[in-house]
Formats: structure tokens, C-alpha cells, sequence
């Protein structure tokens, strides 16, 4: 048997449900503070039995109403739940775009929730791999389900699918346009469908138009997209919600396709975290290697043309980065 | 001398102005179609005289206004111009969210004008990429000038400074909202803002409310955006928004800021086509390789953590991957 991980002090903390602990890993997770990473691996080993739900959409949807009713129907049930939000913001200064926009009712101080509210650093690649980490140390902590909510843009929504294993999209009536972005990917992430505010004119007829797209697609894996209405506000639609997204996460069970999906998952995170190593190496090379610096040199006077450059480098091997002292 | 690539068909095709040549290289770029790199290497060194200029801003901004203002200015003075507008679409299908978005007003068949749509497949390091493969086409082509126009996400924004030497931020009057906007990114990358539309109510104020902003944050590299109002539809504006893009193009040529922010360009568009690479190659070896799939079995299972994982596969080298015959 290979020796796990020793367990951190902080990860001790957290599987002794340490509120405070949590949120400042989280933090750190944030902040790609490396210093976390001991503790991520650590607490590795106890993760994977957490449910993790993807809530994509359009601002102004509703999105977090329909979280406070999952919230209140979940914490009703007896199960706990970590809420992770995540915010498009700036590469450069890191600020939220929406700040603390979450308002969640609940009790306040009850140990089965845990919500937090993420700025999206960065690559989206990163948004994906530090979302991921978050929703495991939710896991570590003990939470049965993590909701994961994304605001809107289509990129980062398609982001949801490579962190949650039933992705919900939500939208409202009147879906001239939302035909438009439901091609632009959150149709293809979508396991279930929540057209929400449905007293609103034209929630069924938006239902129906989504049930005539879906049976245009290909059903993938099996699996044919749930379409429910819902007025999250008033309530409505809530335990129907739920019982759809249960229903794919017992499909994933029945099917076999579980672990399919995870190992896949698994593979895009390796990939982007190995990338992602070897670019900064990569880029901190180019600056300060003089035969890289001077390859680019050669590329910015047009003697050399990027692709060949790009040749030259992977036949060198850019894992080898020339350190100058 | 170091042999230059020879001249494909299609390149000296290029430089002979065929329009419809240009036109399939531009789709064989979008479509990531790895035949089209003998052309692309060989135009490089004719490449570097057009200069590319970046108009970014959220949708309903005016910025196709604003375009034909630009585009019919430059061709009074003679200018040839290209525009690339970038469309945000799904990595799954392709489909662009708006289609062919851009009708401008111009001569049909006026040589000195190429126009095209792209469709921002796949990551987003992809856009730059390609974007940046465009420009150098039209530079190739004969086009004095490129204007590459983004819709409106920031994060595809962003983008803009990585392919333009002088990037436009549009934005409307009423910045309540567009403030929030900009600290998300926005406001980093503008060398000159447009508040266009100003014909409404509020754009002098919207201006000033730039100017503050702007006077609080510090100013990079010498050169302190500049803003201006517009009325595009009206053609108002439009001159004294040329010359705000000329005084910075001269900003950078006197400055010797040019030379250093192309540096940047290019080693950020190496170290993405490298690591496009690796981590392709990479996914593939996860797939195919016996013992690296193994690898992700034992993640899969919890008995090893990813991180472990990644300094596995960075220590064995990902560049030289088993081929599974």
C-alpha cells in the first residue's frame, strides 16, 4: 500500500469542521497561494462523496432565488450544502464584478451551509481548476451536496461542466434571444432545464420551444435534458427541480457513466494544471534564457516566424528551462 | 542568411491581392486547419507594417457605428483597412451567437476594404491566436490598417491586448452599471475610450466620471488614455476619435514602447501555441498510454491526488508522450 498524504494541520481543521479553517483555504485557493496545495492533496483522499450541481445562466434570471429554494428544500431534507459562486472579474485587478452578490436567506450560524462567493482569476482554465478544488474541500468538510452558481457568460458557464456532474441552466420566458445563447453552449451543458419566473407570459410556450430544440439534438450518452417551470420566488417548482437533478445523478449511477464523466474531468484538470506549468516556465524562460530571449528576438525582427519558433522550443524540450542564476 | 520559407501558392496569391484566397486562408485559420502554417510561415516577414487597432466594449455600444465612421474616414484619406469582428461561441458547436453581424455601409467591391466575421472557437488563448494569424494576413494582403472589433464579454475583451497595439474601449453614456464594467477589466486595457451615443443625456458626465477614474489609477507606461464623445450615427466624433488612435500609435513609436509590447505579444503567443500543444499531446497520452491512464485510474480511485499527478507527468517530461501504435 502507497502512504497517503500526511494529513496538514489544516486539514485536520477541516475535517473537524472548522468554519474558519475553510474559508481561509478557500481563500488560499483563490489566491493560488501554493502553500494550500499540501492540504488540498491531503484532504484528497477523503473526497469524492460529495454531489456536486452546476447553476448556469444569464444574470437576471433568478439564479439565486432558485438557490434559496434548493437550499431551504435541501437544509429541509436534512442534507448540508456548500454554495460556491462564482463571479466573472478582471484579470488584471482581481475585483468582483458583482461583489458579495449573493444575499441568501437562511439561519444565520447553521452548520449545514457553507456559501461562498469565488472571483474568477485569470484564465478560465483556472476559474475551472480553482472552482474544483473549492468544491472539494466543501467535500472534505462533509457537505452531501455543493452547489456550484456561475453569472452568465457563456464561457465560464461551459466551465460548470468540467467542475459539476449534473449541470443545471436556468432561463426565463420570452426566449427570442435565449435561442441565441442556448446555441452559443449552455444548450449543450444542460442536463436539466429550469425556465424560471413562469408567471411570467410565455413560460410554457419557452418550455415547448426548448423540448422542440432538444428533440433536434442528439441526446448524449443517453441521457434526454429534463425542461421544468419553475417561479422560484413564490416557491414554485423547487421540489420538481430537485427531483430532476436526482434523477440524472441516478442516471450517472444506473448507466455506469459516472466515472466516465469523472475520469474525463480528471484528465481536463491534469492536463490544464501540467499546461499551465509549463507556460510559466515557459514564459519566465523566454525572458530570461538568452537563447530563448534571443529566439524572440529574432521573432519580433521576422527572421524567424512564431511557428518555427514554437518547433524549436517543444524539440528542445520546455520542460528543461535553461535557470539563469 | 538564414533561408527564408519559400513562398506557398497561396502566399504569393496573398501578396497578389486575391481576395478570395485571403478570404478561404481567414476560414482555414478559424478552423484551426494545420495545412494553412506553410503559408502563414511564409508571409511572416512580410508581415509587421499594418497596425492593428482593438475596438472592445459591451453589445449595443454603437461599435459597428463607430467602425464605418472609422472605415469610411480612412478611406477618404486613401487608408486600406481591414476588420476582423470576433464573435463569442460556443466551444461545442461553432455557431456564432450573432452570425454575420456587421453590415457596414461601403462601395461593393472597393479593393481597399476586407471585412470578416470570425467565430471564437474553443479556448480563448484559440481567439488571440487566431485573431492574430488574421491581422498578419490582411497586413500581408496590403491593408494599411486592421480593426479587430470584440462583442462585449470581458474576458474576450481582454483579449484585444493581445493582438492590438491601440485598443478603443466603447461605452455609453449612463455609466452606473459600465463602471463596474471597467473595473472588470475594461478600464486595464483602453488606450482611449469612446463614450459613444453622446446625443443622449449624461454622456458629458459619463466622460468626466472616466476622467476621475482614470486620475486614480496610475497611469502605465507614460501614455494616459484618452477619452472622447461620439456620435457615431451621426458621424460626429469620429475624426478626433482617429486622432486620439494616431497620437497613441505615435506614443508608442516615440517612446520605444512599441518594440517591448510586441516583445510581450509575441512570447504570450508562443508560450500559447507551445503549451496548445503540449496539452494536447498531452490529453492524447492520457488516453492512449497505458501507463499514464494508469495514473489517472489510481486519481480516479483517491489513491494518488492530482497534484501528484502533475509532478509525475512534469518529471517523466510530458513532450515525449508513448505512442500506442
Amino acid at each position: 500500500m502507497r502512504g497517503r498524504p500526511r494529513l496538514t494541520q489544516a486539514a485536520r481543521q477541516v475535517l473537524a469542521q472548522d468554519r474558519r479553517v475553510l474559508g481561509r483555504l478557500i481563500s488560499a485557493v483563490e489566491n493560488r497561494d501554493p502553500k494550500v496545495i499540501p492540504t488540498l492533496r491531503a484532504l484528497y483522499p477523503r473526497t469524492g462523496r460529495a454531489r456536486v450541481i452546476g447553476i448556469a445562466g444569464p444574470l437576471g434570471v433568478g439564479k439565486s432565488s432558485l438557490l434559496n429554494g434548493l437550499l431551504a428544500h435541501l437544509r429541509a431534507a436534512g442534507r448540508t450544502v456548500g454554495v460556491v459562486a462564482v463571479d466573472p472579474s478582471s484579470p488584471f485587478t482581481g475585483g468582483s464584478v458583482l461583489g458579495d452578490r449573493i444575499r441568501l436567506e437562511r439561519e444565520p450560524g447553521d452548520p449545514g451551509v457553507f456559501i461562498r462567493s469565488m472571483a474568477s482569476r485569470g484564465h478560465l482554465g483556472g476559474i475551472a481548476a480553482a472552482t474544483l478544488e473549492v468544491t472539494r474541500l466543501l467535500d472534505a468538510f462533509g457537505m452531501d451536496f455543493v452547489l456550484v452558481e456561475t453569472v452568465g457568460s457563456g464561457q465560464v458557464d461551459v466551465e460548470v461542466r468540467e467542475v459539476a456532474s449534473t449541470a443545471v441552466v436556468v432561463l426565463v420566458p420570452h426566449l427570442g434571444d435565449e435561442v441565441q445563447t442556448l446555441k452559443a453552449g449552455l444548450f449543450e451543458i444542460a442536463d436539466v432545464f429550469c425556465v424560471n419566473k413562469s408567471d411570467l407570459p410565455g413560460a410554457d410556450l419557452a418550455a415547448k420551444d426548448l423540448r422542440e430544440l432538444i428533440s433536434l439534438a442528439r441526446s448524449t450518452g443517453g441521457w434526454t435534458p429534463r425542461i421544468l417551470t419553475a417561479s422560484a420566488r413564490d416557491g414554485v417548482g423547487i421540489a420538481e427541480l430537485w427531483a430532476a437533478i436526482e434523477a440524472h445523478e441516478r442516471f450517472l449511477d444506473e448507466a455506469g457513466t459516472r466515472a466516465a464523466t469523472e475520469r474525463r474531468r480528471l484528465s481536463a484538470e491534469i492536463v490544464g494544471l501540467v499546461t499551465e506549468r509549463v507556460g510559466h516556465d515557459l514564459a519566465e524562460s523566454l525572458r530570461r534564457d538568452p537563447r530563448l530571449s534571443n529566439l524572440l528576438d529574432r521573432v519580433l525582427s521576422r527572421e524567424v516566424d512564431p511557428h518555427s519558433a514554437v518547433e524549436q522550443i517543444l524539440r528542445a524540450g520546455p520542460r528543461r528551462p535553461i535557470r539563469v542564476p
